[in-house]
């Protein structure tokens, strides 16, 4: 198959679903032209298609390879890295300082779509970067800024974030690499690191890591780790590039999927140390993390949204090239393609449903940060960032939930076929295992979302969200279009049962948390299907309301009726499964033991 | 990890969920001693453990392998299997006239879930061999029957099942392989076959193929199917193999997972037609290869099973030794087992509790087959075939999903390391992908339920299953034991939504089939999920009146009532998705050509 970027469906997905229109309209985005989207992804489009889409397959095949310290990436790959980065792709949102675009991240969030959807063990490698470009740019010294980011904004450097190690995944406080301080005010490191995403490669002459380490002394857990700048090759004072560094990619893991990106073990400072140099204060390097990841997460659903776009198009494609049976009322020996077949049908429907709403959430959740970094007003900032912090893990969880959701039924649909790693379906679910896992499991997310989005602000931003979606549902159910099934009851109950669920956890973030966390995933599940169902209503309504769209629009109402009605609906269910799953949850270990 | 057989669950579920000590009692089971089951599991799950789980890692990673027209197992395979069927393993359940057992089904059903447990793609071939036992056992000639039946259930040789080609797949009626009759009575068959598990191997000196091929002349479509037996090699009068038959595997698929099952494409006649014998009527191979499939589509839920139990204890081992994190309350450097962390308990409750309730409907599903067989009133056996055509749609999607939704939710109790393949949890999620999909698609199996299972006898067997499930809500209700929570009241309402679901689709099946189709996957899944709710919460009850069980019925109790309250609660969004869903699926069209 080739990627076909689904244009007409982001820009609604953007400009309505996301809220972009809107926030410009208020004159929160700094003089934006929305038309200027369009020509982005077009262009970003045509790139995926004839470029990057055609390694997916080499990449899933060949894998990287280890030898003598040095990783090589699959054949190809670095030419098409070459090409990507010096058509600016890599700089989309970056500061215009270092030679970024200044772009939007609601953009850079679409053109990441996109090469998620190309070719995403690719589109991996500057996922990591952008991580690395936002740390140095928010914590970094100006002299590190001056000879690191406009080379990162470029992507002639690309950047890793060197987090875990064996003892230390999710509980990123147990790390042990050590840093000590040199006379010259750098530092050297000490240590080993797991799971390093394009830890090392050949697809540039540099690589830029940003290594969490412990220095003598710190205190215990996270408030005692620091980030450090450790380069892959020092960089002499007229920017070129000096001695090899001591730190070296020691293994690869042999993984599910993503066999394109190189997942690296790596030793740090095995003959003499290896050099870094100071981010953000000594002992400040949890914050400094957050910046990284807190973009990785919109990163990572984003990914979600990309590989489950994929799948829905190629089993779209099967269901209309394969034929079996007949449709209810044909006779006669000639077969129909499977998409007659209501069950079919069904599974493309969840498909491109669960894609549109994740997207729509992940959009969401770009423009409010945009919006709190370009909003002129202070309140409307702080309010932004607020939003952005609560859909982040709904963003993050959702998206690569139904992911994993969207490429098994690909898969169905495809039937033996799907079972054949020829055909291509299977990738998507070994590509898309990954996404619930890295950047902070979806159980992570959801612990996030109760304990500190819902809970830091005693439900505020909750309840401000609530708010903009019953706005929506309003305008549904005054709208007495029949077109829209019982949709605008589902989204009612579905916010109402949201609510509720919100305030029976605030009371136990006190009193009980264990409840609370016991909660945790069902919750997430019930904010995301509400609020992307409610995203989707009002994609639906703006296309009615638009001229341009007016044939369209009825496609759009019809995605929208059924997400709620098949999706949405279970939003009972799932404040049942918060509020009384917490007993049994607690006294599991009784259970699990026999 | 090492599978260990997990007697106690087991035992509770074919006693109680599966109601195998109630027909006992009602003497339905031709004096067969309960007693004897945990004997034969025990032994089971030894041989399991020492001789075919060493093998499963060694499998999935070298495959299986064609040269020269002979495919060659992974080492070791020929060996064990050559130990498990002189063992007697292979004859359970088969027929004592032909050298069986003559063991109740049930009793085999759990062995095959120990075999599928251990090792699921040495576990498949078995599978295939009872398919051709009951084939031919049921419609063969006399004289085949003495040729073959003794050493297919010694497990001498194995079976095939040869229905699928490129065009003809879930459309069997579409077959082109062709027969044509000789003049000593026996037939040559030409054409060729796609995805025939076990087609070729090195681990028998002969096989036995049961191949559809289609007759000169004959009608179109199913009608025209007839079934032959294709040895590989032939049989000489005296038991001694003859001339290899003209039937080659000439590929082999590089699948997803159950890498150590070769999927032939098989090549029939290619030299001077392959020498095929007739079973059954001419023309008549459909009813022939629905005995072979009501059967295997039981064997496929119950591999479900199986994997989903083997991904549940390996997760639960990791979650006990894996440390992250403290738990809520505790304070200092010690890390504690991720067990401790409520998100990873919901995990593993609906790991297990999903594996329990799929086991107890493949147990019932089997016990109804035996009393189908072995009651001797035949008032009794109509009943409780009518019982076991409608549960075997169940036995087969619900166990083969939920296998799938285990398989994640156990790589994602791993994190990071679930996704490399060395932990071994990912492999279950390659394996298992393809139980929703052969011996028909868990879509089919919807259908299947709906429209023959259910629309057959206009919900009599229907009426029949909810009057039992019935009365065992009604003692839950009625012991106003705390300890089950809210389960009594959501299985209540389950099955009030099965029975307004069902009603809604009778009606519908008469005057617009395709509404009915439309709704046939979440209806497939309400009922299952009502029925496995209701079957768990017999055996609590039953743990809870059993002095021998005392000690254990409070987990039983507990597991019954999680899955009430997150699973079974789900029942009205299903209903309604059976319901609602039906308008926008049938319009589909025009939204996915979007």
């Amino acid at each position: 198959m080739t990627y076909r970027t689904p244009i007409a469906d982001m820009l609604l997905s953007l400009n309505h679903g996301g809220g972009l229109l809107a926030a410009i309209k208020a004159g929160h985005y700094n003089g934006f032209d929305p038309d200027f989207s369009a020509a982005v992804i077009e262009e970003a489009g045509r790139f995926a298609s004839d470029v990057l889409d055609p390694l997916n397959r080499t990449g899933d095949q060949k894998g990287v390879q280890l030898a003598n310290g040095e990783v090589t990436c699959a054949p190809g790959w670095p030419e098409a890295y070459k090409r990507w980065s010096e058509a600016g792709w890599n700089a989309v949102s970056a500061p215009e300082a270092y030679g970024g675009q200044g772009l939007p991240l609601a953009v850079h969030a679409m053109c990441n779509e996109i090469w998620s959807a190309a070719n995403i063990a690719f589109g991996l490698c500057p996922l990591l970067t952008s991580g690395a470009i936002e740390a140095l740019d928010a914590h970094g010294t100006e002299e590190l800024k001056q000879i690191y980011l406009a080379k990162l904004v470029s992507g002639e450097w690309t950047g890793t974030m060197q987090l875990t190690e064996p003892q230390a995944g999710t509980d990123v406080g147990a790390l042990r690499t050590r840093a000590e301080k040199q006379a010259d005010g750098s530092y050297r490191l000490y240590g080993s690191k797991i799971f390093i995403t394009y830890g090392d490669h050949d697809m540039t002459d540099n690589i830029v890591h940003l290594v969490l380490a412990r220095l003598p002394g710190a205190p215990a857990g996270t408030k005692g780790i620091t980030l450090f700048l450790v380069p892959k090759f020092l960089v002499n004072a007229d920017g070129s590039l000096g001695a090899r560094n001591d730190i070296f990619a020691s293994g690869l893991e042999h993984k599910l999927g993503m066999h394109a990106s190189p997942t690296c073990t790596m030793s740090i400072g095995d003959k003499d140390g290896a050099v870094g140099y100071l981010i953000g204060e000594e002992n400040s390097g949890m914050a400094c993390m957050f910046t990284m990841m807190n973009q990785a997460r919109l990163n990572v659903g984003i990914e979600g949204v990309g590989i489950a776009e994929r799948a829905y198009q190629q089993a779209l494609a099967y269901a209309h090239d394969r034929k079996q049976g007949r449709a209810i009322g044909e006779k006669g020996e000639r077969s129909d393609p499977i998409i007659v077949h209501p069950d079919v049908k069904r599974n493309l429907m969840l498909m491109r449903g669960m894609t549109a709403a994740a997207r729509s959430i992940c959009y969401a959740t770009a423009v409010a940060i945009d919006i709190s970094h370009r909003a002129s007003e202070e309140s409307v900032r702080t309010k932004a960032a607020a939003r952005a912090a609560l859909l982040t893990p709904l963003a993050k969880a959702f998206s690569t939930d139904i992911a994993n959701e969207v490429a098994a039924l690909g898969v169905q649909v495809h039937g033996g076929m799907g079972f054949i790693e020829e055909t291509g379906a299977a990738q998507y679910i070994r590509d898309a295992r990954i996404l619930t896992i890295y950047e902070g499991t979806n159980g992570i997310q959801a612990v996030d979302l109760v304990m500190r989005k819902l809970g830091a602000d005693k439900g505020a931003a909750m309840t401000d969200l609530l708010d903009e979606l019953s706005g929506i549902v309003a305008k549904v159910e005054a709208s007495n279009d029949p077109a829209f099934g019982t949709a605008g009851l589902r989204l009612h109950e579905a916010l109402n049962a949201v609510e509720r669920a919100s305030k029976w956890l605030l009371e136990k973030i006190a009193t009980a948390p264990n409840d609370a966390l016991a909660g945790a995933t069902p919750y997430l599940r019930l904010v995301a299907s509400a609020t992307g169902g409610c995203l989707l209503a009002r994609e639906a309504l703006a296309a009615q309301g638009d001229e341009a769209l007016h044939n369209e629009a009825a496609r759009y109402v019809a995605l929208a009726r059924f997400f709620a009605e098949t999706i949405v609906v279970q939003a009972n269910a799932l404040e049942r499964s918060v509020i009384d799953g917490a007993d049994t949850i607690n006294n599991a270990a009784a259970v699990l033991a026999g």
